[in-house]
């Protein structure tokens, strides 16, 4: 039972920790995700955020590629305007980036199978850069991410580099992402409470939407093919790893 | 002994395999590391790729985030010229987007503590967002990520949305980011050497070069801290977990 003792501790400890975030408490979009892991008592959530698009303001001819002193011109976890931008990059004094970076969490497992069970979770809710960590002293963490991205240079010493057509467009295909981003929290929602329904990690076996999960999208397009394609599908099974990482679709292997 | 064998029964079936990418071989940059890896009794690669820079051309107004129908306008693992990019963009007839993808690297390990010996040289090589996989029949991968990535819209419909000075500019930074990939291969085969030797999954521990791992910069910070930042210190240790998300050091935590 030592195992089981020092999880909860570790459990306690962290859920008692002040909000040290700039924020100060857990995104909206998210606290029912971050609420269901920590009422169970095989998880609770170390960090997190619900996706976010930000102008960042960093430090021109810089090498620090962790640009540690970016100043934050603006922050939405929402769809943004191209009002926003517009008034962020005039308060540019260096390299200005706009990004979009995806939902991202941390979750602290008691076991390895539950660690495999959430892991399998945010694979299915389109999460593919998830992955585990395990510690020397046991510590097993699961990584939900995604490549999905936006990073967009748009002043270079305060100058901006593009016209005002180019941020609008820019803003459409942002909130596009930011859209996705927030279907996949829900379908990731929707797979968890599944999954502590089923304890068997899978989702959508039963009324399945449209929405087919990447496992079954994979199964479904290996039945479907012949003897032509046989070759076709061992690159698949071999560069889906790939392409999970390069959401382009487009992957190589070894 | 049947883990060792099924283990090595995997590594053969795999390394036997014909090379269905588009490319067909290893990229020369990590030869080294591919060679390494499969060389040792406890690892082999299922896929790689150096990095790139890729100029791509989707659907318009397609909500296919996959983008399974892209067409490749330009790619290279290694700097590009501005007039590569310029003749790719002539090209397009969809949204074009450039793209710089990281090293990417998966490895079968025989062991969890192969794999983690492994997680631990990806992460002390800047490679932050790695993490494993341990799947039910015992098949455990490390998967070598990052988020260091650059993704710009430049055309919808055919049509380029910037001018002649920003895609110069972006070349700049595109290659700026290809540097820095590069200079992280050459730390994690470093750092993979050094562990195969040491055996103990840490690296620069003796003639440290002014480059110190992710680790050791952490438990530096910690050891000079005085009590005024210990609530400091408290923040830090847990966002280092998105701040391994987020190169930005941008981070939040609940």
């Amino acid at each position: 039972m030592d195992g089981e003792n020092t999880f909860k501790q570790w459990k306690k400890q962290c859920l008692n920790k002040i909000d040290f975030s700039k924020k100060g408490s857990v995104d909206e979009a998210i606290s029912n995700i971050v609420s269901c892991l920590n009422d169970s008592d095989n998880y609770f959530t170390t960090s997190s955020c619900s996706g976010r698009i930000i102008l960042i303001d960093g430090v021109s001819d810089s090498t620090d590629i962790q640009k540690q002193n970016c100043s934050w011109l603006f922050v939405t976890h929402q769809k943004c305007e191209k009002a926003d931008l517009c008034a962020g990059l005039e308060k540019s004094v260096g390299d200005a980036v706009l990004k979009f970076e995806p939902f991202v969490l941390h979750v602290q497992c008691k076991q390895l199978e539950d660690a495999q069970r959430l892991h399998s979770v945010a694979i299915n809710s389109g999460f593919r850069n998830s992955g585990l960590t395990v510690g020397k002293k046991g510590k097993i963490i699961t990584a939900v991410r995604s490549t999905h991205c936006l990073e967009v240079p748009l002043a270079h010493r305060g100058k901006v580099l593009v016209d005002e057509g180019y941020i609008d467009f820019l803003v459409g295909v942002a909130n596009q992402k930011m859209e996705e981003n927030h279907r996949r929290i829900e379908r990731f929602y929707d797979c968890l409470q599944s999954s502590f329904r089923e304890k068997i990690g899978k989702c959508y076996s039963e009324g399945e939407t449209k929405e087919k999960s990447v496992y079954k999208r994979r199964r479904k397009r290996t039945e479907e093919h012949s003897k032509r394609d046989f070759c076709e599908n061992v690159k698949r099974h071999t560069e889906s790893e790939l392409e999970d990482d390069f959401e382009s679709g487009l992957s190589l292997f070894d």
